[in-house]
């Protein structure tokens, strides 16, 4: 078969792990993104600080194992650093500091933390490797026609926006067109004038803020390096993952209002606040620092999309979070963007024709988009408050004691299935509204029981006996 | 107050009459609008065929007439046909072909026919008289700064495209825009990546295709003129509303799947499909022409919009389709949109801060946005299939008896205050729900007496006096 043309939007991780897919293929590859290389740059990538961090799981690591470069999950995972257990700082009702270790797995499979960034340098290094990619940077997409199979970039270099000079206007041909450009990307964008898509995005009441919690004096963790941290607040919560320089990566998630209190506050409420939810964090990361990073840092809205279907005809496809972007509540948003490559790739391997691909695509990957996204809302409730609830605890104890001892009848926590599995997501819900149910009616058998010998006992006093004669005649 | 520069995206029905109550409140207008000018263009406007007609009713009517220019109305009203009734056509159980006139109001009130472009010259000519409004056309917004409150288009004439020559592009300054630019809204795009928008896009499984129905030869109507015309066919339906020049424009709505057969069959199978559900249809429209409009005329979807908010702070807000596209089986796209309008300066007018109005705009606009879109999705069902129904007849004699004989009571159809109210959208759905209330309350009621009565003379029969005795023993 001729080698394919396939353009990639957006060089980000997902971007460019499915050009390398692409291009382990044969396929022709160019990948056109918006921003300049992040390689070559000293200022900071995206709308971020310093640095954002990722729970990378196994279907992101699944989809880095499956591209046909058996190097480079080896070289990512130097970049990470193994979180095997959440742990959760609160006060209890005494007002002592309590830090709960809470595993995430009674097998032992444990998250990573990674830095975006140095994920996307590996990735877009093994790219420049290949003779069949071609990296363009500064490239803006400015319309498609999907039809005709044609389009239009503007490419604004830094001297050109310095100088006023008018950016310079491109025409590409393409076979496929894969947008990987993220939750405001511009390929839905064209795409939608196209395919008949429906379309839904909702902004829940949350912001969050990003601050770095340096290493010690000593050049050390300030806490376990081993842990993803969490403060739970109720209706807010703050937390933190290690980067391999021994700093943390922390973000405080609150209400727009919350937000809005503390911006409009002094600097000394922002501590207070800090003191009365978040226990010891001031002790890490300095007042001044800390009223100095609210400043500074961005304060960014938090978006979930569900959009179907994820194509348009044999010509264009949306994957990562252009197609499904979700709240960070399960860590699973790149995770499931890595996956959806390595789905969308599965399927074009196992189709003649790239229409019938991306049609059977759209069937299997639309229900799975709408599963992550419903989950990740659900779990920010978990996150915030449940985690030190009893209840909460209490069942985790039962699932995982279940799952534990019967791995043979097939029980998983829900969570172990989302982080550790590669089951497809629509099966995990479906799986844990089966196992939910199981113990139901388990439970509604176990105070049946009870219920029915009550009724024996009831059915032997002479009264009640005549009674029932009497209804009976 | 100095005069505000308001910039107006679209010279639609809607655009043009923001642009008229602008004007007539002394601000500077500038409308930009993406075609060309509809007067000077012998092409037809938009998607369409030769025209597309609309139901105009009170709320259109009210925003016209509240436009400050007394004239207009008048104006418009001499291109309106009035329809005092639905007609239906259909076949009985027996094969023979009914066509049963349902009033639309007891009082007597009606919908218009009018048609779009008609409507939109009236407009248009109205705003060329005003020495503060300046229109032009093919200017395409490719961009806006909502804080900044700067835009910028492209201007393509005819000539430039013809020669290749690239658009010229200009930046203009504004306090305020209002997109009024349809459905696919531009505005709306580039707002949204400023307002933290809730944002839900469906098409429904419905495509439409115009088609146009002749004078006679006589050059007369061929048939009734002062009826909205409909077949009814189940899943699909067919209607026909009046012109000027004696002629109705017809559209044919139907499943995607029932489009594609039709498609793929031979002419003959479409008129076949036509004779079997359209009784009496290919007597007026030959069957050549049938198929030679269905195979000429796009065949286009329809779309379901709902946002929340309508605005970005002080600089920005969407009327008309653009913020509340809905699908037209009520007949209230139009009608929305001019109310839109109206309400929209109603709250400026009222308010000191131009931020505060379009806050307010939106909490009282989105939930009146969302009401009208579900009513225009639910007539779909009674418009393609209710309307023969006899339950749907007898409820429909029962609320207009009560609405007849009781108008001191405040009962109405949901329909008339829908269509010959001003009454809030989300009010009618309250009221409509409310009087439901009441209805099944009476009806609970009508057959609990009976009931209770049964239960009375039962009571009387001595030997449930004796079960009755024991049980309360």
């Amino acid at each position: 078969m001729a080698p394919r043309k396939i353009a990639v939007i957006g060089a980000g991780p997902v971007g460019a792990l499915a050009a390398l897919y692409a291009a382990t293929r044969g396929d022709d590859v160019e990948v056109y993104e918006l921003r300049t290389d992040l390689r070559d740059s000293t200022t900071s990538p995206l709308n971020f600080t310093k640095s954002i961090n990722l729970a990378l799981s196994e279907r992101g690591i699944n989809a880095l194992r499956s591209s046909g470069n058996s190097a480079l999950l080896e070289e990512v995972l130097k970049e990470t650093i193994p979180m095997h257990s959440r742990m959760v700082h609160y006060r209890n009702a005494l007002g002592n500091t309590i830090e709960d270790s809470q595993q995430y797995d009674v097998h032992g499979r444990f998250q990573r933390s990674v830095d975006r960034g140095l994920l996307n340098k590996v990735l877009i290094n093994e790219l420049t490797k290949l003779p069949n990619v071609k990296l363009n940077f500064q490239h803006k997409l400015t319309g498609a026609d999907f039809r005709r199979k044609k389009a239009w970039f503007e490419i604004q270099t830094d001297k050109d926006a310095v100088a006023g000079r008018r950016a310079q206007e491109i025409e590409i041909n393409f076979d496929l067109m894969i947008g990987a450009d993220g939750a405001h990307s511009s390929t839905r964008y064209h795409m939608m004038k196209f395919a008949r898509m429906d379309y839904e995005q909702t902004y829940i009441d949350c912001l969050w803020c990003e601050f770095s919690m340096p290493p010690s004096d000593s050049g050390d963790f300030r806490i376990s390096p081993n842990h993803l941290h969490i403060w739970p607040g109720g209706s807010f919560m703050f937390i933190a993952l290690p980067n391999l320089d021994k700093s943390f990566t922390c973000t405080l998630f609150a209400p727009v209002s919350t937000f809005t209190a503390l911006e409009q506050g002094a600097d000394g409420e922002l501590v207070t606040f800090f003191d009365r939810h978040f226990p010891s964090v001031t002790d890490h990361i300095s007042p001044d620092e800390l009223s100095t990073q609210f400043r500074r840092n961005p304060h960014l809205p938090l978006i979930n999309i569900k959009c179907a279907p994820h194509h348009y005809a044999d010509s264009a496809v949306i994957v990562g979070d252009a197609a499904n972007a979700m709240v960070p509540f399960y860590g699973q948003g790149m995770n499931a963007g890595l996956e959806s490559v390595r789905t969308l790739f599965s399927v074009l391997d196992s189709h003649r024709s790239i229409g019938d691909a991306l049609s059977s695509y759209t069937t299997r990957r639309t229900k799975d988009a709408h599963a992550i996204a419903d989950l990740a809302l659900i779990n920010y409730v978990e996150m915030r408050s449940s985690v030190t609830s009893q209840f909460y605890k209490l069942r985790k104890y039962i699932e995982e004691t279940l799952y534990h001892y019967c791995p043979s009848m097939g029980w998983a926590t829900q969570y172990s299935r989302v982080s550790f599995s590669n089951l497809p997501y629509s099966e995990v819900i479906e799986r844990s509204k089966h196992q939910e149910k199981v113990l139901k009616t388990t439970l509604a058998t176990g105070l049946l029981i009870p219920a029915i010998a009550g009724a024996y006992q009831l059915s032997r006093v002479p009264s009640v006996q005549r009674v029932l004669r009497r209804a009976g005649s």
